[in-house]
């Protein structure tokens, strides 16, 4: 842990050794005690922080959708000042999703999601979310699209924004600029061409 | 573990048990002695057929790339004879990935190829292979593309396969033949259009 990193409070840099160990070791084989030694902290400082490993799960995700709920606001923005074009929107959302990449952790995560309520209900919320965002960044590509087309239009753009997100594991052949560049040419040209 | 369930081979038997236990509680928190409860043996004839609970996940994971892989040589071929359009192929791709609905087994195998080199490169190695197959798919939808759209393409293809298999996560509002049904159509718009 660097010298600035020791500045900040204590709740952030339990986080931030957590996102480490998580990451390079998984959920379940990072202890409350090596999480301690991440944070150089005692584990009862910890302790008066979260009340468990689970709990810590939970703030790492509604920080991460929070950040990502701030993403799409801001595009929102954008696309309704005229700043983007619908095809901009989808190249910058998809460029900032591919670029994230923290797969290992997030992994942990999505299993947690299914065995976990609160983390479940927090990714639930936040899907539902995106799909608002989702919803008008579509319409506005695509006034005239029936209830079946908007909706199946959502469900595919989550999955595109998922699989873009996760794609690291797959070791990817064509880069992230080419990646969000084509795929917002697709995505448009689809909406264009219903 | 059901009469007939107890008829398999005790490979089978281990592996139906490891998918039930690991897909309810995780790979990290489901014990040997657990699996052997499961599989209804002991945990030395478990350690006959495995070495390690990650040569249970690397069989797992084996079986099920293998299985995708048997369906999408199917579909080639059936879209080769004719018998298939372009659309309709993807649909059939697509409805059978949404249907197979293992999410918190896969994720956990997701997390474990990130430290498990051998899990690893299966999923590597087939993902390779998937590409080849999309690729096949997207030409012949479109023999114009140049080399980034048809890279462009084929990732973007394989995202949406990896995000329409993990979609359950997201409390999907869309059910698997409208969704599957909408994703072929706007992937097909969307290879015509470009």
């Amino acid at each position: 842990m660097s010298a600035i990193e020791h500045k900040l409070p204590s709740k952030d840099r339990i986080l931030l050794a957590a996102r480490k160990l998580f990451g390079e070791n998984g959920f379940h084989r990072t202890s409350m005690s090596e999480l301690a030694a991440g944070a150089d902290m005692s584990v009862g400082l910890i302790y008066r922080s979260f009340k468990s490993k689970e709990e810590i799960i939970e703030a790492i995700v509604c920080a991460d959708f929070d950040r990502k709920l701030a993403e799409f606001e801001s595009l929102r923005q954008r696309l309704v000042d005229g700043e983007l074009t619908v095809r901009q929107t989808f190249e910058e959302l998809f460029q900032k999703t591919i670029e994230e990449n923290r797969e290992a952790l997030a992994f942990d995560i999505l299993a947690e999601g299914f065995r976990n309520g609160r983390v479940g209900r927090t990714i639930d919320e936040s899907c539902q979310r995106f799909r608002d965002y989702l919803r008008q960044f579509i319409r506005t590509a695509n006034g005239g699209l029936n209830n079946e087309e908007l909706e199946g239009a959502t469900e595919l753009a989550l999955c595109c924004l998922f699989g873009l997100g996760h794609r690291n594991i797959s070791k990817p052949r064509l880069g992230a600029v080419q990646t969000a560049r084509q795929s917002a040419r697709m995505v448009t040209a689809a909406l264009e061409g219903l």
